[in-house]
């Protein structure tokens, strides 16, 4: 059995073509993914039931031949698994009630115990690896301390993030410890993922973006950094890439967690954020999702740009954010056969 | 009559110690407002008869008396003037019923006559330079083309803005058309406020942070400095502020706007921007909001630190957003004492 084109590309090895598979590959922009919803409308039922899960997490995979498959599910599913109970309620977002606010909250929360908590990743991703074989790499991931906090924090989703930011002004040590719980649970969660199949984990801190650049180095950089090295210390050749959204101002600061591939988000200049990494630090990304709306010639010519930046070093072609609802399934397949067909 | 702090700053002029003006100072998080909104629950009443406008940009001059008062509008304020009807629903933000979609809609747009479309501009104004005579600045402000065009093609507040960009992809020629006769209308609105009596303005082009560099420079870049110049014809010594939210990707064009001062979010790091421009070029900024909800220490040492990066050349003390609903008064006022005690 040969090496997967993305894992190879990942690994830093010179590849034919960049790899290409898109965030939120699978989801409501594809009708075969709507009409398993008219009938599963739970979504954690839809993440959680191995079949389902398994079943939406391939297809994209029939439709499109992707270069990864990743697991579908969701950053707050191993939440319950220290504690958190959650629910996430069609077009409001996650729920989480009582958010966390209190030490006494943070204390009771316990360590995460995977196989126990959530039984569904093993047979999700062992079948994934047999479904797909070597055409394809198979994607975990998990959200990062930050990210998580703020939904467990916040309670819900969030424009303004002011009661995560106002715990860490007034309690530093009550947000710290919890970060710290969370990025030992989250790397938990990664290296069982690895165990059970996922051959490239990538860790998705959406709101760390909204940080200024002091809390970031305080409340963000640390826990992504220590979720990487715990990773790194059991699986040190799986690769982690490492999402921001609205990284702008702290790009640079996202290799230096350790993380191999840097995912960027579509507001930065590729060929820019090339120059200023060394060869080997990788970079993903970073067409708008936006650009799917557009007729093809224009999504062809903007998706060639951003390759050509790209690939001269190790390098991943994604979308600068998740697929949008709306968007037109032939545009991605033509985007699909496009980045496939580069030589 | 001498020249006021935040003048003389904006100019480039030495001066004693960073003036302090808010973005969104008046506004949800006083309680006068608040008493004041509920017997005038219509938000363009509010901003639109010159006697409640002049009392709430007053608000916060006689809480805080700030370096500079901006006059409470909002930044579609111009766009019926052109054939734009818009209304704005509280808590839901503004809508713009039917919204510009079509080369026929563009067409029958016609030029502000800001005297007739926007009579109340002059009484505010000229009323707001009467109370405050020489112990602050009078500022007025306007949308950017980009986000006003953003706001008329999407109908409504937009997190994605696929209508806009689906536009700028499908159509360009169509959206250039729009975005110039925008650009037009905006710096005669700006110069109209000048004559009325503004002696700095800041135009806002809070939506232009969501494009990649690519659109920023083609969409948003042209007609901000359309603007900019066409204002600096008429009036080349009056400073222009360009505030951009999510700037972080692009700050580095914003000053090449020709814009005197440029408006920094909160989440770059105003040392490092300051030693990539020149002292000739002004900052703005750039304090996280939230960080108004922090004990007032943790509030006071980031704001000095701010501040000492940012007063390395010309400066202007601010957030680097609006004030935040349900942000604490008093640590407003905290935040004023602070910065006007310094040397």
């Amino acid at each position: 059995m040969t090496t997967p084109l993305l894992l190879r590309a990942a690994r830093g090895e010179s590849v034919e073509r960049p790899p290409i598979w898109l965030m939120r590959q699978a989801g409501r922009y594809m009708k075969v993914y709507r009409d398993l919803r008219d009938r599963y409308p739970s979504f954690r039922q839809r993440s959680e039931i191995p079949e389902l899960a398994i079943e939406i997490s391939l297809q994209p995979f029939r439709a499109f031949a992707p270069d990864g498959v990743i697991l579908f599910s969701d950053i707050l599913t191993p939440l319950p698994g220290i504690g958190i109970p959650f629910d996430i309620v069609e077009s409001k977002g996650p729920i989480i009630d009582p958010p966390i606010r209190t030490f006494e909250q943070v204390q009771q929360l316990h360590s995460l115990e995977p196989e126990a908590a959530c039984p569904f990743i093993r047979p999700i991703l062992s079948t994934l690896r047999q479904e797909v074989g070597d055409r394809a790499t198979v994607l975990g991931f998990a959200g990062a301390p930050w990210t998580l906090a703020a939904y467990a924090i916040e309670g819900k989703s969030s424009k303004d993030y002011i009661e995560i930011k106002t715990m860490a002004y007034r309690e530093p040590e009550l947000l710290h410890k919890f970060l710290n719980h969370l990025a030992t649970a989250i790397a938990d969660y990664l290296c069982y993922q690895i165990d059970c199949g996922a051959q490239v984990v990538q860790l998705f801190d959406s709101w760390a973006g909204q940080l200024s650049r002091q809390d970031y180095d305080t409340f963000a950089f640390p826990y992504q950094k220590q979720v990487v090295q715990q990773v790194k210390a059991v699986y040190p050749d799986v690769p982690i890439i490492l999402y921001i959204n609205g990284s702008a101002a702290v790009v640079d600061r996202m290799a230096a967690t350790g993380a191999d591939i840097v995912s960027l988000d579509w507001t930065v200049d590729i060929g820019t954020i090339r120059q200023q990494f060394p060869a080997s630090v990788g970079l993903q990304g970073n067409l708008d999702p936006v650009m799917l709306f557009a007729p093809q010639p224009v999504l062809k010519e903007r998706a060639l740009g951003i390759i050509e930046a790209g690939r001269k070093g190790k390098y991943i072609f994604n979308l600068g954010h998740g697929v949008l609802q709306g968007t037109p399934e032939e545009n991605v397949g033509f985007l699909f056969d496009l980045v496939k067909s580069l030589g």
